[in-house]
C-alpha cells in the first residue's frame, strides 16, 4: 500500500502545505499499513514531504516496524534525540519552514510542547488532510472492506443458529466473539446485543439477560479484518414479532430504502438522513436519535457523516453505513444497518446478511 | 462514589481554578463512575464548579445515564443546545469568567472552537488537575484494583493448565479472553502471547505460532474489572529452559526485587526505575527498552511513570507496575510485572501469581 503515500504527496504538492506530520494512529496506519500503534499512547509520527517520508517510532516497535517498512525511511526516538529534534533535522535536510499538523489529533498539551521545541519552525492545521483523502477509498481499500463486512455476515449467520430461549445477551456477545476471533479478526467496537426493551437504548452495553419467546434481539457489531472495520445491525425476533413490533420493522426496513434511494455522486449527506427520519416521522414514530450514517473504513466512525446538520457531499468511492431506528423506551428498540459504497454512480450494498424480519 | 466529586471540589477550593471541564473519558468515569462513553468519540463533558457539577451527553447516553447519576445535573447535549451554549448556560448561573479544560485531551481542533463559540468566557489549562488527583487511591479504589487483580491471577492459573505442545498465541489468548469475559470482565489491552524469539519484541503480536520444547512463554495481558484495571507479566517455559534463559531469567527477577526495594514515600520514580536497569546491564544485558513502570487504575497507563526521565515523585496510594525486561533480538523476551501499591509507607504487592521460574 505505498501507493497511498504516492497518492498523498501528490495531494500535497497540489496543496498549500510543505510537508505534514501525521500523529494520528490510524492515518499512520492509512500511509504505512501498520497497525502496531496504540489509540492510547503516541508511538509514532509520520512525516511527508513532497518527495521524502519517514515514521518515528520508539525502541519498542522498531524491530517488528522493520519487518514490514514499505516506502519510507524509519527513525527511532530516543531520549537523546525526541521526536522535536528529528522532525527539525528532516526539515533542516528538506529546507522546510512549515509543518502542517493534525488539529484533529494533537491534543493542545502536545500541540504547545512540540509548537516551542520546533521554534523557529512554524506548525499550521492540516485541515483535516488525511481524513478527506481518506472519504474516498481506492479498490484494494473497498476490497479490504468488503472482506471484513463478509465476515460479519458469516458471523451473523453463524449466531442465528446459535440463539436459544434462554441464552443470554453475554453469551451471545461471547460466541460471536470467539468466532471472530478463531477468523483472524477483532471485534472493532464491543459487540451490542439487546434483547426486548433493551434494544430501546442505542448503545445499549450486553448482560445477564436472558431472551425469551416474542423478544426483539438486535445486534449491532464490528470486526476489524486486516486494518478495515465492518459495522452491521440486524434486529431479529424470538418467535412471532408482535403487531406493534412488525410494523416498527417495516417502518424502519422501508426508510433504510427510501434513504439509499436518495445516494448518488454530488448529493448533499444530509438529504440521504433526512428521507429515513421524516419517513419514520411521518409513520408517527420518534425521530432517529442519532445519526443516520458514517463512513467507515480504518476507522469505524470516520467521514463522511450523514447527520442533519452534515455538510458532507457523496462522491463515488466514498463508503459508509446507512442505519436508521426506532427506539420505544422500556418497550423495544430496531435497527438496520448496512455498509453501501458509491461506485460509478452506483449504490452497492457491501452487507448480504437478509433484511427481511427474520424469526427464530 | 460521589465522593470522588467531593474530593474534587475540596481540591478545586485551594486551587486557581473557577470551574473544571472535563473531556477525558477516564476522568469522567473517575467521578461519575459510568463507564459508557467511547474513546473514539467526544460523547461527554463534565462540569465542576465549587459547588454544583454537571454531565452532558447526547440523547443516545441519556436514559442510561439517569439510571445511574449520582450527585450531579444530567443535561441533554442537542442540535439547537450544543455543548458551548450548555457551557455558557452554566458559567452565567454561576458567574464565572474562566474555565479550566483538559489539555492533555482536548484536541486543537476542539479547543479552538470552544474558545470561539465560548466567548466572552475564557479557557485556560487545568495543568492534568485530574491526573494528578488520580496518582493517588483511595481505599475503595485500591480495593476495585486489587479484584481485577486477582481475577488477573485467577486467569493465569487457568491458563497453565491449558497450555500443551502445539497450541498457538493465537488459542492462548483467546482462552484467556474468554475466561475474563465469562467473569463479566474485558481485556484492558489486547492480551500478548509470545512464544520463543517472538518475546524478544515487548509488544508481539499474537500470531499462528505454535508452542514448542524449551519454549519460554511471556504473557502480558490486562483486566478491566468495575473500571479498574490490572496488568501483569509472567514468562515460564514449556520444559526445561536452556541455561541462557534461566540466567536471563533470574537477572530480570533480581532486578524487580532490587527496584521494589527502593520504593517508599518521597522517593523519585527514575531512582526506582535505575534500581533494576542498572542490575540488568550490570550483567551483561541489554538494558530495558521500556519504561520501568507507570501508575494503573481506570487507565492501564497513568501517572506516575518509572521512567529514567520521569519527575514523578512516589507517595503513599500510589499503585503502580514494576516490569523489568531482557530482550535478545531473534532469541528470547523475559518480564515479570506486577502491580504494587505503597500504603503508609510499606510495598504491598498486589499481584499474587508466583514469580519463580514456572516450567510446565
Amino acid at each position: 500500500m505505498s501507493s497511498i503515500i504516492h497518492r498523498v504527496q501528490q495531494q500535497l504538492a497540489s496543496s498549500p502545505f510543505e510537508a505534514l506530520l501525521l500523529s494520528s494512529p490510524s492515518n499512520i496506519t492509512y500511509v504505512t499499513n501498520l497497525s502496531l500503534f496504540s489509540t492510547h499512547e503516541r508511538d509514532a509520527f509520520f512525516l511527508i514531504t513532497h518527495t521524502r517520508s519517514y515514521l518515528f517510532t520508539h525502541a519498542l516497535y522498531i524491530e517488528e516496524v522493520k519487518k514490514q517498512v514499505q516506502g519510507y525511511t524509519v527513525i527511532e526516538i530516543t531520549r537523546e534525540k525526541p521526536i522535536s529534534l528529528l522532525i527539525k533535522d528532516v526539515l533542516k535536510t528538506h529546507t522546510l519552514r512549515v509543518l502542517a499538523f493534525e488539529e484533529t489529533s494533537l491534543t493542545v498539551a502536545e500541540y504547545l510542547s512540540l509548537k516551542k521545541d520546533l521554534a523557529p519552525y512554524r506548525l499550521t492545521p492540516s485541515q483535516g488532510f488525511i481524513q478527506t483523502l481518506r472519504m474516498t477509498k481506492s479498490k484494494s481499500e473497498i476490497h479490504a472492506l468488503q472482506k471484513a463486512i463478509t465476515l460479519g455476515d458469516d458471523t451473523f449467520s453463524m449466531i442465528l443458529h446459535k440463539i436459544k430461549p434462554g441464552i443470554s445477551e453475554q453469551e451471545v456477545a461471547f460466541e460471536m466473539e470467539y468466532y471472530i476471533k478463531k477468523q483472524g479478526a477483532e471485534v472493532s467496537f464491543p459487540t451490542i446485543v439487546a434483547f426486548g426493551p433493551n434494544a430501546s437504548v442505542p448503545h445499549h452495553q450486553v448482560g445477564r439477560k436472558k431472551v425469551k419467546n416474542h423478544d426483539g434481539i438486535l445486534i449491532d457489531f464490528g470486526i476489524k479484518f486486516n486494518n478495515y472495520c465492518s459495522d452491521m445491525t440486524r434486529t431479529v425476533c424470538l418467535g412471532n414479532p408482535t403487531d406493534e413490533f412488525k410494523k416498527m420493522y417495516d417502518t424502519v426496513y422501508i426508510s433504510q430504502q427510501k434513504s439509499i434511494d436518495l445516494v448518488f455522486a454530488g448529493q448533499e449527506a444530509r438529504k440521504v438522513d433526512q428521507g429515513a427520519r421524516e419517513y419514520i416521522l411521518s409513520q408517527n414514530f420518534p425521530t432517529i436519535p442519532h445519526s443516520l450514517g458514517h463512513g467507515v473504513g480504518i476507522d469505524v466512525h470516520e467521514m463522511p457523516r450523514l447527520s442533519p446538520k452534515s455538510r458532507d457531499i457523496l462522491e463515488n468511492n466514498m463508503a459508509f453505513t446507512i442505519e436508521p431506528g426506532i427506539y420505544i423506551p422500556a418497550v423495544a428498540g430496531i435497527r438496520i444497518e448496512d455498509i453501501i459504497v458509491l461506485e460509478k454512480n452506483t449504490v452497492d450494498i457491501l452487507t448480504h446478511a437478509p433484511k427481511y424480519l427474520i424469526t427464530l
